[in-house]
């Protein structure tokens, strides 16, 4: 049960995008499985990838792709991950690549793939195949929705945002769909977003933006703590809404960030939300740090605690586990008498120990919301960080423990 | 129930330590919950505390009482923490060192506090000073097992081990207990061990030894990742047995660190295979790394893993999350290609893919048994890290998530 998510609305077309979704039963239960994204001519392609060192053969391809000043395709299909296949995955997802190049009459680089599902398994290439030759007739602007369904792996629910922004006395588009249940679930290797706008923007700035919007957004969630061997998000831009072409200088560009991080927020809340076993969504700041790094350490440490999860599942104040939390997180020299931490409004600890005007009921009301805020303060300086994470329930160790068997 | 562990047999006395155990009325069960460990004069002590910044009030007494040359009794109550108490915390530790003090005529800083149960609530004074008045006259060399049982929280068993080594010719005893059922819950925080020797040991020596060992044994630990607020380990020599007296030069001492290393290491082991909800014991290794750092930053990512210790707890061979925690463990520029992950002596990864040797079958063979060896080899140096770990049960989130109601 997703936790405060509901199935997007209509999604906006964006000119210059077509998709299709289709069942090419790579999923064994007949569920939609193959994706395209087709690109008018003229667009141009930013991303951001996974870290993981054993990223899946479509990442390196993708990655490679990339260098491709005019990408036309993203290819993606869901039910296998084409991760840890070595030598052969490598070829496989360029022959996927190929196929659909043929279709679409481009080069084989101007295909960029994307693979989510089991990992260690090849791919079914006759399925495969079957799939793309049947897919490119299916092709249409108003596919958004399908699209995000056809991504979904463990999800419960499709994510997807749309967003209309005014530059230049022009409507510009930001559409965006995502999958992800768990920051990684790495046999279902997991987290992919597709992000396209008909805003005009300038190469080098595209990705900027889009790398700025990731740190603020996907990679500021966590399930889990771990990270795909899959791991991607694509923003297109096709470049015909007809606004002067943004860059770090226009003065709409702040406009047109502000709307592509929201988009790319309200997709990577979505992916916490509908997180494996999830029963509350959880934002966690720090304010108050030495650097963003120190802030980040306090929030990634009380987010990825097992015993802070376990008391959140259970709807417990349980605020010593928070405490011993900030207390471990490597802060140097920390002073404990500086810090204070929050459940929503209610103080708990002040000064290094607890509120004076703290109770249990106080912090049990907070607790049995379903959206909660942690709230710490360091005393030591000006930085902060903000973000999303789930608690652990016995749903997740059930879905995790008994997912191949 | 622990893997894989049996109530300990009997403990050896150590020449000059004197232990009691009663039932205080900390603990709300009835069960033992006070104990004292008096050291005769002339005694030496090394120990090693939580790096936990909110570290507990006893802790803070404790390392400032070790300024005192010759302790003369550890004080250790269980049911409540001393945590998260603030300066009526701290109050309650002293005096109760006092009252101590007082029954063995020492001063007040020949006493070393700790305390281990929830954190947050204040010690129960007037239960704890008749409990103190109490507990002098129960005192005896063969108390180690009851002492054991009363320093326990969660744990299902109590934890103690023996060593007897020959040192020029004489006879040189090891004991020790220990407490810890996950490697923190910081509402029962958590871990601690007491081990007494009769060696003749000079001081500063005692306390490498000390550190190394706990390096290599509760420091290799992990259960959640947590770090509690009460964790300590202390060594206590007695100096009685007879011995010449051991330092870094001794042609003996190498003989006394195997022993000490031995105990601290079963008893670290203890808490793993008590571990909250544990259903496996597993050892993670890594070698050929670059640094000790990258090894243990590579065990620990494995170790830590909810996806890896639900599928340990599944005995599900699934190596796709094994290799993708070593992908994101931060490894600078990692080679995939000199990548080798076996469970136990089956070879799953080799050169970065799946093992051409490699079955479903043997996978799961391994994984069908309580304990179970993962270990990772990087081809990219010499240094290594073995640690010891347990899965993530439905029973872990149950425990932890009930643990208040």
């Amino acid at each position: 049960m997703a936790v405060g998510l509901s199935e997007p609305e209509k999604i906006l077309p964006i000119a210059g995008i077509k998709l299709g979704a289709i069942a090419a039963g790579i999923k064994k239960n007949g569920r939609d499985d193959l994706v395209v994204l087709v690109i008018d001519e003229g667009a141009s392609c930013a991303a951001t990838f996974t870290q993981n060192a054993f990223c899946a053969a479509p990442v390196t391809l993708a990655i490679k792709h990339l260098n491709h000043a005019s990408p036309r395709a993203l290819l993606i299909n869901s039910g296998n991950a084409n991760a840890g296949t070595g030598a052969v995955g490598m070829q496989n997802a360029k022959q996927s690549c190929q196929w659909l190049a043929e279709k679409l009459q481009c080069s084989d680089d101007q295909i960029l793939p994307f693979s989510t599902g089991v990992i260690g398994e090849q791919l079914p290439m006759s399925v495969l195949q079957n799939g793309i030759e049947k897919i490119t007739n299916e092709l249409s602007e108003d596919n958004w929705l399908s699209a995000a369904q056809g991504i979904m792996t463990t999800d419960t629910i499709a994510k997807a945002v749309s967003k209309i922004i005014m530059l230049d006395g022009v409507e510009v588009t930001i559409s965006g769909i995502a999958k992800g249940s768990g920051m990684i679930c790495p046999d279902m290797a997991t987290m992919l977003a597709f992000i396209a706008t008909d805003a005009v923007i300038e190469d080098d700035y595209l990705q900027l933006c889009l790398s700025a919007a990731v740190g603020r957004s996907f990679n500021a969630i966590t399930v889990d703590g771990d990270t795909s061997t899959n791991d991607a998000c694509v923003l297109v831009a096709t470049n015909k809404a007809g606004n002067k072409p943004l860059n770090e200088n226009s003065k709409e560009s702040k406009h047109f960030t502000e709307a592509l991080d929201e988009v790319c927020q309200l997709l990577a809340q979505a992916i916490v939300r509908d997180a494996e076993g999830a029963t509350k969504f959880v934002t966690v700041s720090v304010s108050q740090a030495m650097s963003k790094a120190e802030a980040n350490d306090v929030a990634y440490t009380i987010a990825h605690s097992p015993l802070v999860k376990t008391a959140l599942f259970a709807s417990d104040p349980n605020w010593g586990r928070i405490l011993a939390a900030v207390g471990r997180a490597g802060v140097e020299k920390l002073d404990i008498s500086g810090v204070n931490i929050y459940l929503d409004q209610v103080c708990i600890v002040k000064n290094g120990g607890v509120d004076a005007a703290y109770t249990e009921e106080k912090g049990q009301a907070v607790m049995n919301q379903n959206e909660i805020t942690i709230a710490v303060e360091l005393s030591r300086g000006d930085e902060s960080t903000s973000l999303w994470t789930s608690d652990l329930s016995h749903e997740y160790v059930r879905i995790n423990s008994e997912y191949r068997s």
